[in-house]
């Protein structure tokens, strides 16, 4: 039996480019990034990482090595199932599904990586691979843009090859959102794939008074129309608002994203294999929703979760959006006319550049 | 105004006298305590304090001195709510209502300690006082006790003062679990109100058929009869098992309370002041119960819930748990036939000898 020798994490604040914006978490000059090192009896090594906006790092570092680490040494490298269901009552009592669920993603992610390159295997292959190109989205962080940077940023998205377009909704008032997807909509014509993101600004009277003024552009999803607590406001907002509703990177429980599936809240599940539980809860999250005959996509990293979804039957549109990571990863992802491939090296592939992450340790 | 003038936090792990267990969290030799102390500009202070079993008390600490500290200093003293909502976003994407949760507990519980003390009135009065006479229950930790240990374990209860205990359940078989309750209804008496905690051990169906095996003792409640995630399998015991249901011990969010209670799912609402959210979350938890004509109970911490049980209307009994800490504690609670009284000191009146805890910290 080959087991887990050891586990090693480290904590940076890596500054973002631009400082970001949306409706909810104010700006963003940089975000928050824990990596993990697992290595195996044998020598191998996993990495895995997670990562938030604005807080929380300091805690997931702690969470690894204070107790998730004493679970998973000495595991068997090949039971992931096993060492995620130690992590997650290690945890349990004193905090299931918050800031607990980033810390064990971030393991578990190493796990996978390293039983994958141990199998010689990319993970999507490992997973059983479904198909590796897997359609994309550029999502805008552009809720102060004003409409001409808008379409110029739309117009920087289709160069770089994308087909697919998300902007954030949640403006002053409700006639500058119907207008900004309305110039949006005729830049882009009437078929581009168009989705907007509210993070969690309104109420439900709200969200589904815009989902029905923005009824008429034919948007492929409304993103976290309302706070990811209210099962019975989505269900409201699928249904009045006649628009899909997509949700996700605040649910940090197979659970959450169950209860609002199986209640009809919810149309495009948005786990974020970071916060959701790792590879071992964003398979299970996207066979709930194969199993209710829903798409599944995707928050963040898309270096992670280009894996999971080439793996996955029912897998849309994935979010390509990896704040700044991409300047410290040796292969960034690339687009074509609107598709990525997932890589065929062994493991999920990404090599961190850890010598230029260094000035940003914390 | 007066503002928040320093936040300062201690973690400590303190063994207990004896090591507990029940059938979800295996041995507990010590807990997790994490002590908050708020000063004001004016000089006075405030005392809260979170704790968990097994893990969890270094991140909590992790948590209040990163992230929410910088929160609170300068605020408000009296614009509780408003800390509240600025602790709950500034960790909400990082991870709400797991450690954050707990975290910020200890810190609000700290601003009403000194809010109540500014004002010269006990917490239970600062909130409205209903009835400072609260009826309490001893917990039993007793699942590996034999028969004859849980029945002198519940004579001693009652000459503590006791006049309502709560047992384990989740032995290996269920014909135990009944055979012990047997035991229990026969030594107490028809009329002696008696729950039973099975600590989250069963599925749904095996949850139904051990309230249905249940249901003959009159049993004031089933707790925890299976994950707090399971709002559609908590309907179920509710409605098939005929046994009413408490849960809450693992409900780290206003909404995960609501969302039981609404779906019919929670007979007995049980927060921890400390893991709910704090003073804030647990009234607001109360008033969601009396919306919808529930009686609230409660989990731990019997020294800050007397406060608020004897300021809700819909109150019933509390619990009498609060680990080893009573040996902390200046004035530990009195039981006198079947009730406590909420303290007359101002706040919530809890002294701590700080120098005995020093030995323990971590």
């Amino acid at each position: 039996m080959t087991t887990i020798a050891s586990v090693r994490s480290d904590y940076y604040l890596v500054p973002l480019d631009v400082v970001l914006s949306d409706s909810t978490h104010g700006s963003i000059p940089h975000f928050e990034l824990v990596t993990v090192r697992v290595t195996d009896s044998d020598g191998a090594e996993g990495i895995g990482y997670t990562y938030a906006v604005n807080s929380g790092g300091a805690a997931f570092k702690t969470l690894i090595d204070h107790y998730l680490t004493p679970v998973v040494l000495g595991a068997d490298v090949d039971a992931s199932e096993r060492v995620w269901q130690d992590m997650w009552w290690a945890v349990h009592y004193s905090g299931r599904g918050g800031h607990a669920t980033s810390a064990i993603s971030a393991v578990d992610i190493a796990i996978w990586d390293l039983r994958a390159k141990r199998a010689g295997q990319p993970l999507w292959r490992y997973f059983g691979g479904f198909d590796p190109k897997v359609p994309v989205y550029a999502g805008g962080i552009d809720l102060d843009f004003s409409v001409e940077e808008l379409l110029e940023q739309a117009d920087r998205f289709q160069e770089l090859g994308f087909r697919a377009i998300k902007m954030k909704v949640g403006r002053a008032s409700l006639r500058e959102d119907v207008e900004r997807v309305r110039r949006m909509r005729e830049h882009l014509g009437d078929d581009f794939p168009l989705m907007v993101d509210a993070n969690m600004k309104w109420s439900v009277d709200q969200a589904v008074r815009a989902a029905q003024a923005l009824a008429e552009f034919n948007l492929l999803w409304i993103e976290e129309p309302t706070i990811p607590d209210d099962v019975a406001g989505h269900v409201r907002v699928v249904r009045e608002g006649r628009t899909p509703v997509a949700t996700g990177e605040n649910m940090h429980t197979l659970y959450e994203f169950s209860n609002l599936i199986v209640a009809g809240g919810l149309t495009y599940p948005e786990p974020d294999v970071t916060n959701c539980g790792g590879m071992t809860v964003f398979r299970k999250i996207a066979a709930v929703a194969e199993a209710h005959n829903l798409p599944v996509t995707s928050h963040g990293v898309h270096d992670l979760t280009v894996h999971l979804l080439a793996a996955a039957p029912n897998r849309t549109f994935m979010e390509a959006h990896g704040f700044s990571l991409d300047r410290y990863i040796a292969h960034p992802m690339a687009v074509v006319d609107g598709f990525t491939m997932a890589p065929e090296r062994p493991g999920h592939g990404i090599e961190l550049d850890w010598s230029a992450l260094e000035q940003h340790r914390s």
